[in-house]
C-alpha cells in the first residue's frame, strides 16, 4: 500500500505516513515511540472538537501500537472490551480522514463496529464480551484448520462482570490458543469495587511492577522455542515465585505480568513471545494510566472519561447551555427527598453511580449505597435479597444495561413479588451512543412480566411523583423509565406525591383525534396536538404514566369517543401499544371499528445521531404523529407544511 | 412446640418426633447420625411415588440435618442455591406430610418457595443466585442492626456461573458476614465443565480431603474467642499451608475445608465454628456424593438427578408410556441430519446436554458440540465470535434460561446480525416445574429485537423443517421455540426442508372465522375448529410458522375474509399477537371492525400442574379458543357442553 508522503511541517509526520497497520508494521521499532506520541496528540484534537470518550483511548495509545505492530491484523483477530477505547486503533486503521466525524450523525461510531472496518472483527460497546467471542473466533479458527492469533483487550473494570469469568473459565477448560490483555488502569467509569480490584493491586504491589526482561523469562517457560530451556529448570522461574497471578492461574490461564502498558520496550518483546507461543490461553498484565500523557486528563478525577468538546490547551469544556435540570439529577433529588424521609431506602449501582446520579445521593447518605462493580446481574439479585429482608432498595441501571440482568429481573424479582424498585435511565433513543446503548426494549421485556409496574414520567416532575410512587408501592416490584438529556423545564415540587397506581391522565380535551403517549413523547404529542388542530382536528392528548397496569377505563373511553386513536411510546413493539391493543382486542373495542394506530420504534436499528434527528428518522415527533393521524382519516394528501408546527 | 410421639414400629422413629427444626435442635448430637438415616429413607421414599429431583438431595442429608441444627432457621437465613436439593430441607421444616404432594397440581413446589414456607426465605429454580441474595440479606441485616446468620449452599457446578463470581467478588469487598457453603458434588446436572472444576480438583486431590480436625485448626485464624490462639502463630496456619482455596481467598472469602460433607462429626463443628466467627465472609468446600446412601442412585450415570416414580427396592423407574418422540429428541436427529451435510454447524450447550439432546449430537459429531458449563451469557456470545469466525452455530438453550442471556442476544447478535441459530426447548408452560421454568417470555424479548426470525413449529415433522431453515439462514439470527413432551406423532421427513422465512400456511379453509396459531397449539386449534364447525361456523385454520417476520399478507388475508380473528400462542403478551395487533391497525384492517382476539399466557404466573391442566387454566385449550370466538360473537350463552370436544 503506498504511504502518504509527510506533510511539510505537520505534527504528525510519521503518523502521516501511516494509513493501515501494515504501514505501521514497516516502520522500524525505534520510530514507535514517536509514532505512539504523534497518535496521542492526533487523539486529543480528533476528541477536542467531537467530545467522546478520551481518557481510555489515551490509556492504550502504546499498547494499540505495539498489538498493530505485532500482531498481523486484521488476519489476526484483535477485540477491544467495550470498544470506547479504540480511538487511537480507528486512526491507524484507515479511518484517521473520517476520526472528526466520531459520534456524530453518519459519521464513525463511538465504539468498535463490524460494518465499520475489517479491523473491528467482533463490535461491542456493553463491557466484558471480549474474551467469549475471543474464544468463539479461536475454537472457530481451529476448526477451520487456519493459524491466526486472536487477542482480547478488557479492563480492570470489566473484568469484574460475570461473563467474563464465564469466558475465561470455558478458555481455560479448553486451553484454546488466545491472548488476553488485561488492561489495568485501576479504574474503569468509577473507581473500582470488588475484590478482584484488590487482587489486581497486591498484583501491581506499590506500582513496582515487573518490567520486560522478568516478563519474557516467565514466557521462557511457555515457548518451545528453546531459548530459556536453561531458564525454565532453574528455581527462580517456579509457581511460588509468581504466585501473584494466582486467579488467573486457576481459571487455567498462563499469567504474564504486570507489565508497563507505557513501555514500548516492555510491551513489543512480551507481545512478540505470547504471539508465537504454541499453546493455551495466556493473560498478559498491562499496567496503564487512564487519561496518559495528556495533563488536564490525567489531574481530572475522572481522567476525561467522558468528555464534550475542549480547548486543547487548557482541557476546558464546552459548557453546557444552562436549561431544565437532567432527568438523571431530578431522579437523584427525588430519591434523596425520599430516603430522607424513610431510611429503608437504599440504592444500587453497577458500576454506574455518576451516570446515574447516585453519585448526589451517595454524597448525602454514603452508607446507603452499594456500587456492586460492573454486575448487572448480581446487582437485581442482590437488591431482591435486600428487599426480602425489608428494605425498599432503587436499583438505577441503564435501561440498555438492565438486560443484563433480565432472568434475575423475571426469576428472583418478578415471580417473587419483590418490592424492587427499578429506575432505568437512557430509556429510548440516546443520541451519539448509537444503537448498543438505546433503551429501546425496556417496555416488551418488562411489561410481559405479570405483577411488574411500569411507568414513564412525560416531563421532570412527572418523574418526582414516580420516584415517590416507586417508593410507597411496596407489595411488588416497580420501574419507571426515562430519557437521556433534560428535561422540559416544568416547576419541580418540593417532593412528590405517590400517584394512583395503573392511572393515567388527560392532558388535552378534544373530541375526534385521541393521542396517548407514555412518557417524554408528550410533549411532541402536544405539538401535534395543536398543528391537527389548526387542520380543525379536534384532538385529545392524554398522559398514560403507566405502561403497566394498563388504564383501561381510559383507553376504553378514548377509544369510544374519538374516531382515531394514536399511541407513542420511544420503545420497540411489544411494550405499551402491545398491551393498549391486546386491551381494546379483548375488550370487543375494535369489534365495530377504531382506527387506531401505535408508533413505537422502528423494527431496525436506529444509528447515532442527534436525539432530535433520531426521533424523526423513527417518526416519533410532532410531524411523525400528525403524518400517522391524517394518514390514519385518509388525509395523507394534505402537505404539512400548510399549517407549520407550532413550537 | 410439642413433638409427635414417636409411631410404634415406624421405621422412621426420630423423624417422626421432628416436625420443625426446633424439634431437631433439641435433640442430641448422638441421634442426628440416625436421622440423617430416616431422613434419607423418607426422601426416597416419597420420591419413589412423586417422581422428581433426587440424587441431589440425597447428597445434602447430612448437610441439611447439620445446618438446622447448628443455625437456628428460620430466624438464621439459610438459602438454598437452585433448590431442587431442598426436598430433605423441607422435610424437616414442616412439609413432611405434603411432601408426597411434591410437583403435583396443588402440592409443594420442587424448589424452594417464599410462599410455602417460612423457612425459604429466598425461593430458586435457576441456578447460582443465593449467593447475591444471601449477600443482600446480610447488608440488610447489618443495616436493621439485627444479628442472625445468613448461609447459602452452592453446588460447583453453579459456581461456574458469572452471577456467582459477581457475588463473591462484591461480597468479598464488602466484607459482608455471611457463610457460603461450597456443596462440591463434581458433577451439576452433566459432568462439570470449565477451570474451577478442575481447581476444586485439585483442592479435593484424591479424595483425601481434610477432616475436622484441620478444619477447625484453619477457622481458628478466624475466631477471636482465643481457643486457638497458640495455634494461630504457628507457621503451620500460615496461607502456604493452606493454599489450596487461593481462588476463593483471591476473591475476598475465607475459605475452609475441603471437608467430608457426609461426615457429621466433621460438619457439626466446623459450621459451629463458622456460625460463631465474628467477621467477613467464609466459604466452607464440603465435599458431597450425588445420589449418596441409595445404590441405584449411586450406580447411575446421572445419580438419579430427575427420576419418575420408581421402585424403592430395585430402583426402577417407571416406563414411559410409548408415543412419538420428544420434540428434544427430534430436534437432535434433525441437527444431526443437517449437520452431517454442513460441516460448519456446531452445536452449543450451557451444561445441559442430556436436557437439549445435544447428548445424541455428541455421539455422532464428538468435537463438534461445545459445553460451555452453566454460563449462558458466555455461550451466547461464544456463539456469536463462532458465527463471526464463519462457522453456523447451534445454541442450544431452554427459553427460561436464555433469559440468562438477553443482552448478548441483543448486543453481541441482533445488532451485529450475526447468523447464531436459537434452538429454545421448554418454551411455554412445562408442567410440574413450575413457572420458573416456564419458558413464557421468549416470543416477547425476542420479536421486538429487529432482524431476529422467530419461529415456532406445530408438530415434530415441522421442527425438522425449522431445523432445516435455522441451518440455511446464514445471513442474520434465527431462533426457534418448541415445547417439554412429546410430538403429536405425524410422520417425520427423512430430512427437513428449509421454509420460505416469514410465510405461513393455511391448514383448514373456512368462512366466517379464522384461527391463526403459532406453534404447537395448532393441535387445539384444529379441535377448536371442529367445534365450532358443530355449530354451525366455518373455520380456517392457519399456522403462522414465524412469529416475526409476520406473515403480512396472510394476516391481512384472514381479517379481510373474516368475521373473526383469533391469534393463539403458547407466550405472553408483548409476542406474536402483539404483533399480529400492530400489522393489522398499521395497515388499517381495525379501522372498520374485525373481532380480533389474541390468547396468550394470562397475565399471572401459573403454578405447577399437568401440561394439560395447565394449559386449560390458561385458556389454551380447544375449550378456550372455542370460547373466545363465541365471546367475539356474543354467543357465550351457548353451553359448551352443547357440543362435545371432539378429540
Amino acid at each position: 500500500m503506498p504511504m502518504t508522503p509527510a506533510t511539510a511541517g505537520s505534527r504528525t509526520p510519521l503518523l502521516d505516513r501511516v494509513s493501515t497497520p501494515a504501514d505501521l508494521r514497516r516502520l522500524p521499532e525505534s520510530d514507535l515511540r514517536q509514532l505512539a506520541d504523534e497518535l496521542r496528540l492526533e487523539t486529543i484534537e480528533a476528541v477536542s472538537v467531537t467530545g467522546g470518550h478520551l481518557g481510555a483511548g489515551l490509556g492504550v495509545v502504546e499498547l494499540t501500537v505495539a498489538l498493530h505492530h505485532v500482531f498481523d491484523t486484521p488476519d489476526d483477530i484483535l477485540i477491544w472490551d467495550v470498544g470506547h477505547q479504540a480511538y487511537p486503533h480507528k486512526i491507524l486503521t484507515g479511518r484517521r480522514d473520517r476520526i472528526r466525524s466520531l459520534r456524530k450523525p453518519g459519521g464513525l461510531s463511538g465504539f468498535t463496529r463490524r460494518a465499520e472496518s475489517d479491523y473491528d472483527p467482533f463490535g461491542a460497546a456493553h463491557s466484558s464480551t471480549s474474551i467469549s467471542a475471543a474464544l468463539g473466533f479461536a475454537v472457530g479458527r481451529d476448526r477451520l484448520a487456519k493459524t491466526n492469533n486472536v487477542v482480547a483487550v478488557i479492563g480492570d473494570g470489566a473484568m469484574s462482570a460475570g461473563m467474563a469469568y464465564e469466558a475465561m473459565n470455558n478458555a481455560g477448560a479448553m486451553d484454546a490458543r488466545l491472548v488476553v490483555i488485561l488492561n489495568d488502569n485501576d479504574m474503569s467509569i468509577a473507581p473500582p469495587t470488588g475484590a478482584l480490584s484488590a487482587h489486581l493491586a497486591r498484583l501491581v504491589s506499590g506500582k513496582t511492577y515487573r518490567g520486560a526482561r522478568e516478563a519474557l523469562k516467565r514466557l521462557g517457560k511457555r515457548l518451545p522455542r528453546g531459548l530459556f530451556d536453561k531458564a525454565r529448570k532453574t528455581e527462580e522461574y517456579g509457581r511460588a515465585f509468581w504466585s501473584g497471578g494466582s486467579l488467573f492461574e486457576e481459571l487455567g490461564f498462563y499469567y504474564v505480568g504486570p507489565i508497563d502498558g507505557h513501555n514500548l520496550d516492555h510491551l513489543l518483546p512480551v507481545l512478540k513471545n505470547v504471539r508465537d507461543a504454541e499453546q493455551g490461553p495466556i493473560l498478559v498484565h498491562v499496567v496503564t494510566q487512564k487519561g496518559k500523557g495528556y495533563g488536564p486528563a490525567e489531574a481530572s478525577a475522572d481522567k476525561y472519561h467522558g468528555v464534550v468538546a475542549f480547548d486543547v490547551a487548557t482541557g476546558a469544556q464546552a459548557k453546557g447551555k444552562a436549561g431544565p435540570p437532567a432527568y438523571t439529577k431530578v431522579f437523584a433529588e427525588s430519591l434523596i427527598r425520599e430516603a430522607a424521609a424513610d431510611e429503608k431506602i437504599v440504592a444500587i449501582t453497577a458500576a454506574m453511580p455518576g451516570g446515574t446520579g447516585l453519585d448526589l445521593f451517595e454524597k448525602t447518605f454514603p452508607d446507603r449505597v452499594y456500587d456492586v462493580g460492573i454486575a448487572e446481574q448480581h446487582a437485581v439479585t442482590f437488591a431482591a435479597g435486600l428487599a426480602a429482608q425489608g428494605l425498599k432498595p432503587f436499583c438505577a441501571i441503564y435501561s440498555t444495561f438492565l438486560q443484563r440482568a433480565y432472568d434475575q429481573v423475571v426469576h428472583d424479582v418478578a415471580i417473587q413479588r419483590l418490592p424492587v424498585r427499578f429506575a432505568m435511565d437512557r430509556a429510548g433513543l440516546v443520541g451519539p451512543d448509537g444503537p448498543t446503548h438505546a433503551g429501546s426494549f425496556d417496555l416488551a421485556y418488562l411489561t410481559c412480566l405479570p405483577g411488574m409496574v411500569v411507568m414513564a414520567p412525560a416531563d421532570e416532575a412527572e418523574l418526582t411523583h414516580m420516584v415517590a410512587t416507586a417508593a410507597a408501592h411496596d407489595d411488588g416490584p416497580i420501574a419507571f423509565r426515562y430519557p437521556r438529556g433534560n428535561g422540559t423545564g416544568v416547576a419541580l415540587p418540593a417532593r412528590g406525591v405517590a400517584l394512583p397506581i395503573g392511572k393515567g391522565r388527560v392532558v388535552r380535551e378534544g373530541a375526534s383525534v385521541a393521542i396517548l403517549s407514555l412518557g417524554t413523547r408528550l410533549a411532541d404529542a402536544l405539538k401535534a396536538a395543536d398543528e391537527l388542530g389548526a387542520r380543525g382536528l379536534s384532538t385529545t392528548v392524554a398522559d398514560a404514566r403507566f405502561a403497566k397496569p394498563i388504564d383501561v377505563e381510559l383507553i376504553l373511553r378514548l377509544a369510544h369517543s374519538h374516531e382515531v386513536l394514536v399511541t407513542v411510546e420511544e420503545g420497540s413493539t411489544g411494550g405499551f401499544g402491545s398491551l393498549v391493543l391486546h386491551t381494546l382486542a379483548e375488550a370487543g373495542a375494535l369489534d365495530h371499528g377504531l382506527k387506531v394506530r401505535t408508533l413505537t420504534l422502528p423494527d431496525r436499528f436506529i444509528e447515532h445521531g442527534t436525539p432530535d434527528g433520531m426521533l424523526a428518522e423513527a417518526g416519533l415527533d410532532a410531524a411523525g404523529i400528525v403524518a400517522t393521524v391524517l394518514g390514519a382519516l385518509g388525509r395523507e394528501d394534505v402537505p404539512a407544511a400548510a399549517a407549520p408546527l407550532r413550537a
